[in-house]
């Protein structure tokens, strides 16, 4: 293991960070409020990274240090990037645990009382979703001048969904592209918003936190506060193409729209959504009584919210029927596609794995019939079917023991099962005591670490973090 | 499709059926109850198996009538098995229900008033689970005459863990032997609680359902009515054995103990219940205050129980803390090992996954290093991996297709889910309103044909009874 080359790439990204926090010292500028905590956050992470110069090299990093680099550098992001919210007063642990909630866009959030938090903090905790939305590392492969093979190593730590999209065959300009995609929706996003009639600093805040399929709102309401159909319409068409794979997104713009149509999982996500929304339209109609045009209304927006793992609310679905409340957990196991900004166990990775347990059952039958597991009509390989199943049961495992955790910690099944999954899905919000309208304050403090890990090993898919804590990881 | 010979078969298995209702018949005339239900039970289910002789032929069946003959005997052993609980007074929903609960050796009961019913039809109830237990499919091979090559087939289909054990060559003297191991212990288990002061009646009826990993009582209290540390520890130590493979447990009595104690799925059974003992103890020593003796009393016992997929009880858990009740629901996606009686995915599927998984976490790193999955110092083939991949994707997809049918029908989130686990793992009792003290009978009719089909395709573990429902099975 090469420290120097690890420690050093840190410092770059540190660096970068420092950089990306002058917007919200401009925004607290505009606003009057204090400059304090940007200015020494400001401070400390600039010259952090430039003291990470001091283990300049050459040498390009290998696999292990690849995983090693974006492992650590989304846990340097989160801790540099909490130092303002502690110097906005809020606990050095709850500060991180709101900084990884922000960069992992999961948006559960510890804040118990929103509004009362400056404009500044509230922008930099909207805007670091949408710096790990894309995700940190695509950006600063994007932005720094030279990395070759190595780059694809991060690239693939940072983003190892299970069908890699060359867009191009050099990874920089890839992550250019996808970087460029995102910001132009934004952009878009920030308009509509706008000709909708929200406020500016609402429309850059909620548009943040939609395309990163984030979930944190300024408001404690969420996305409630607006209280307008036509604002979660709005939002709910945003978190559906976020959700999506943007390098889909890219090829239908400039090439053919037809690349995202027929896509397998496109079409699967669009199937499972319009499945799950008409379920809970009809369980909000039939045990709500919130009648048809609501009943399909708050159904959409909040189907939409947790398959993506954006996590905002336009109701507290603390007090829906049980029935209803089921469907949204099923939903939360599901997530976006593969290459969007959405978490979860991503909709590809189920799809091959229902397509591959077809085909099996009916080799019971057919016993030397061999049947491909087909994905855009080819075959996937072996490998990545098993890579999925891994992926899947790993994931499972580190779920199952956060819920046993966090329930010998104290808290009832149903909270400890949902913020488990809402944290290592990226979500934000679960059920009861981590209800949409709730903080995750009353979490215990051991409790609030491991829903923490639960966020940084969600939002990197498994493998990158649970590797650097085996022994096997370390070994020469 | 050939319906001559599974008609024909099912003819077989009736008669065979009506010959073991006989017993019962014994039990009520010693009793001096009424014989009307048997000796109606016993006509019906006779006649119709002469009726069938009908269709007489010499034809073997192929790989897709064995799957037919498997799972449409034992729904045909749960209806024609379900009519001396009819004619008891017992309406025909819930007695098909407790008739299929018995022979799948789940344990979920409809009765409200168990000790209301005669000593006749609790006898019945508790002998079905041991019938069911070792296999209905397995006596009728062991027992009929000229079962060739065809039968191994009708083998598969009922008991179709990922590691076939061939103790003889032929598949009739296999059954026989597996049986005899079965009756043998049974026997043992009737001494030993006898000894311990329990009635020759309860004794019987305990052992058919501890023998067959059950769980049926013919007391409402479970083996609570007994209060005594004593018969528990007995139940759990035979329980523990039910719960293992048999074909190990013969080979362990009559070549060499060595072989249960090295084999990696008793070894990793017995570290599962230890550590879930070991945990529940903990908690409920810190959250019920029971005391140190009674805890892991308490503790040892319904780990043992619900990981067996027996489902006896001791305590009312629904009363427990959360926490304690959270390593019961864990310990139900477990089951008991391949080739015992216990339902559940088995340990050795659990543990073949882990293996598999964590080898390919290491791919990440060593891409080109080939590591195999090792079970008993033996490589696991690629094939079976993905048969365990495919049972346990369609295991959990019918868990969660029920849990959400059972809660649109209008059941709190933990009954749903603790029910549709409880069915579909043969264990018996779930949490909230169908916990241990509790009876099924409050779930709605619709709810109920849900449960009795989750504990149908359990027991058979998921392929045998799903690939009838699929039209793929009876295209030419």
């Amino acid at each position: 293991m090469n420290f120097r080359v690890i420690l050093y790439a840190l410092g770059g990204l540190l660096r970068l960070l420092g950089l990306f926090m002058l917007i919200p010292l401009g925004v607290a500028y505009y606003y009057g409020e204090s400059l304090t905590p940007f200015l020494v956050s400001i401070f400390v992470t600039i010259i952090t990274g430039f003291l990470l110069l001091y283990y300049k090299t050459n040498e390009e990093w290998m696999r292990k240090e690849g995983f090693a680099i974006v492992a650590l550098g989304w846990l340097a992001a989160a801790f540099f990037g909490s130092i303002p919210f502690m110097l906005d007063g809020i606990s050095p642990l709850n500060a991180v645990f709101e900084s990884m909630s922000g960069f992992t866009t999961t948006g559960s959030t510890i804040l118990t009382d929103i509004e009362s938090h400056p404009k500044g903090i509230l922008f930099w905790r909207g805007m670091i979703q949408w710096l790990g939305g894309m995700g940190i590392i695509v950006l600063f492969i994007a932005i720094l001048p030279k990395l070759g093979v190595a780059g694809r190593q991060l690239f693939r730590a940072e983003a190892p969904g299970p069908t890699e999209d060359k867009l191009k065959p050099r990874i920089k300009e890839t992550a250019r592209i996808l970087w460029m995609v995102y910001f132009a929706i934004s952009v878009l996003q920030v308009v509509v918003l706008l000709l909708a009639g929200v406020s500016l600093y609402d429309s850059i805040n909620h548009t943040f936190t939609t395309m990163a399929c984030g979930g944190f709102s300024n408001y404690a309401l969420s996305v409630e506060a607006f209280n307008s159909p036509l604002i979660e319409f709005i939002i709910t068409f945003f978190m559906f193409i976020a959700g999506a794979n943007f390098a889909l997104h890219y090829r239908a713009i400039y090439i053919d729209k037809k690349f995202l149509i027929k896509d397998d999982e496109f079409r699967f996500y669009t199937g499972l959504i319009l499945l799950a929304t008409g379920l809970l339209a009809f369980l909000l109609w039939r045990d709500m009584e919130t009648g048809l045009f609501n009943s399909f209304r708050f159904a959409i927006f909040q189907i939409v919210s947790i398959m993506t793992s954006t996590g905002f609310a336009t109701a507290d679905f603390n007090f829906w029927s049980d029935s209803a409340k089921m469907v949204l957990i099923f939903v939360m196991f599901i997530g976006g596609c593969a290459g969007s900004t959405g978490g979860g166990m991503k909709v590809v990775r189920i799809l091959i794995l229902l397509r591959r347990s077809r085909a099996e059952l009916f080799k019971a039958i057919h016993p030397r019939a061999i049947r491909a597991v087909k994905f855009n009509n080819k075959n996937v390989p072996d490998e990545i079917v098993n890579s999925i199943v891994s992926f899947v049961v790993i994931y499972l495992l580190i779920f199952l023991l956060s819920t046993l955790i966090l329930s010998v910690l104290g808290m009832d099944i149903i909270s400890s099962f949902t913020a488990s999954i809402a944290t290592l899905g990226n979500i934000g919000p679960g059920l009861n005591v981590v209800g949409p309208m709730d903080s995750f304050d009353p979490v215990p403090a051991l409790g609030k670490l491991v829903l923490i890990a639960n966020m940084w090993i969600g939002r990197l898919e498994v493998y990158t973090v649970i590797l650097i804590f085996t022994p096997e990881f370390w070994r020469k």
